[in-house]
């Protein structure tokens, strides 16, 4: 592959992404329709770059914030690269235009995956000339601290496109997860909705408070699956591993999840009972800076994963 | 309190709560029906200990080790002790019979602790003179490295029994969540089963491998979720907070958990493939090395939790 990357979409995601790919080592070409937005992007890869450093995440920050460089137009962005992380604004129909942007101009083998985190790519690459190079690759954010990222193709992705940003990603220190067709919310925010279901279920019928089941989440089974999942956590916790865990309390587990048939949406008041408990804790005028202090626990973590290896 | 605490029930979890009592500086009083359990439980603390002086997670394991004794009769263990952490093997039958041994035995003012994983003790507490001192105190394994403890009161629970409990387990070092009332399954395996439902579902329908779903918590979602748990997670996910984030994405979400009712139990296939591709990288025989791994990881999780504070 070349050394040349190309971001499109200059917000928050795409900044995150810049990071990860000028740590490690690529030449990175950003482009944003808003001009202004690259400006931002660029002082704020710079901050967060500045926090790495604190962390012992990245070895030549100012190497890396050189290899940034801002186009001028998508064209520019697109020559010569080969892959392509887009991160443009979230609805079907912005994403749609701008793929037909990029159709125009972007190299024969260049492959383009998306930030999407729910709409497949399926979507918005119907009939393109680049259709069969597009593909999804979901971040969690900020990927230059959490490292999964979903793959996902479409019905009309080559395999060669799947295994080159699959490899990329690899080689730019992801976690790469292969998802074998399009299923809605993908799999990182199906696990997420129905843990969250349960959350809410057991706050609604007064069970515990929101702080508590967020601890049974935080100081208890979130201990394990930081580095584990779940499958491999319930293989290890029978003698027989995971089929005679399945044997033990499969059966037991299915009853809870009956239990919460049929799934209601979440309603105003259990989700109010919520947000005035976040509230009491954390008045959203210092959500900036819980956001950043999360950010510094991500990479304190991510370091510590470093050291311990694996 | 005084500073006497006795363990019943000297098994695994048993012995594993023994550590944390006696690290947190209490006289620990260990009775098990058999006595040989006893020793054994002893040997295996002195490991566990060795373990945790090499991660710097308890100062004096000489004198910590001291501190537990064998009791030689029920009455012993309890006697001048003001809590007691149950531990006896988890069966209703085996659970009740013991209970009505303590009952002759316990001290007026003895509260006790069990550390059931999914029966409610109003099971085989019903009618004992100690009842109204008799709750649950559910441990993720191994307490001395998850700090998780679920507090869940029966029907005739008094509180002060309640709030002596949760004072003790914030003494010895634990974080104590308190349900109202019981439920089965309590939290933790309630948002345990939610989450092995879905990802057994996206199993069996092919999407990915258990070894990807894995990643996609281990390498993605568990790393907010070792310190923020869900709720706090999404409140930071939005501008406007949790009730921002409903809006945004509870109706996407709802729909996830919709498609897949009604649930059903996990299927002797899908048991098969993911014990199957569990079994590929790690055959049964290293299970115990791995276990023994997964511990060291809790360790220097353990510790690192420490060293970054709040």
């Amino acid at each position: 592959m070349s050394d040349k990357v190309a971001i499109l979409g200059a917000g928050l995601v795409g900044s995150a992404w810049a990071i990860v790919f000028a740590r490690a080592g690529r030449n990175v070409s950003l482009f944003d329709g808003e001009a202004a937005q690259c400006e931002q992007a660029l002082t704020r890869v710079a901050e967060n770059m500045r926090e790495l450093v604190g962390f012992g995440l990245i070895d030549d920050a100012e190497a890396a914030l050189a290899r940034i460089s801002i186009a001028g137009s998508l064209a520019e962005a697109l020559e010569g690269a080969d892959y392509a992380q887009e991160s443009v604004f979230e609805r079907a129909d912005v994403k749609t235009e701008f793929y037909k942007e990029i159709d125009k101009v972007a190299p024969a083998d260049l492959v383009i995956g998306s930030s999407s985190s729910g709409i497949p790519a399926s979507v918005f690459t119907e009939g393109l000339t680049c259709a069969p190079r597009c593909l999804i690759a979901h971040p969690i954010n900020p990927p230059y601290v959490i490292p999964l990222v979903e793959v996902v193709p479409t019905p009309w992705t080559g395999d060669a496109a799947v295994q080159t940003c699959w490899d990329f990603m690899l080689e730019v220190g992801m976690e790469p997860v292969r998802l074998t067709r399009e299923v809605d919310g993908f799999i990182a925010n199906r696990l997420q909705a129905a843990l969250l279901w349960e959350a809410f279920r057991l706050l609604e019928a007064g069970i515990a408070t929101a702080e508590d089941i967020d601890k049974t989440i935080s100081e208890g089974l979130g201990r394990r699956w930081t580095f584990i999942g779940p499958f491999q956590t319930i293989d290890l916790n029978a003698p027989g591993g995971l089929e005679d865990y399945a044997a033990r309390l499969g059966a037991g587990f299915f009853e809870f999840v009956k239990q919460g048939e049929p799934a209601e949406p979440w309603s105003d008041a259990v989700i109010a009972k919520a947000h005035g408990e976040m509230r009491d804790k954390l008045p959203l005028k210092d959500q900036p800076a819980r956001q950043a202090w999360r950010d510094k626990r991500l990479m304190a973590l991510a370091k510590h994963f470093q050291e311990v290896g694996e």
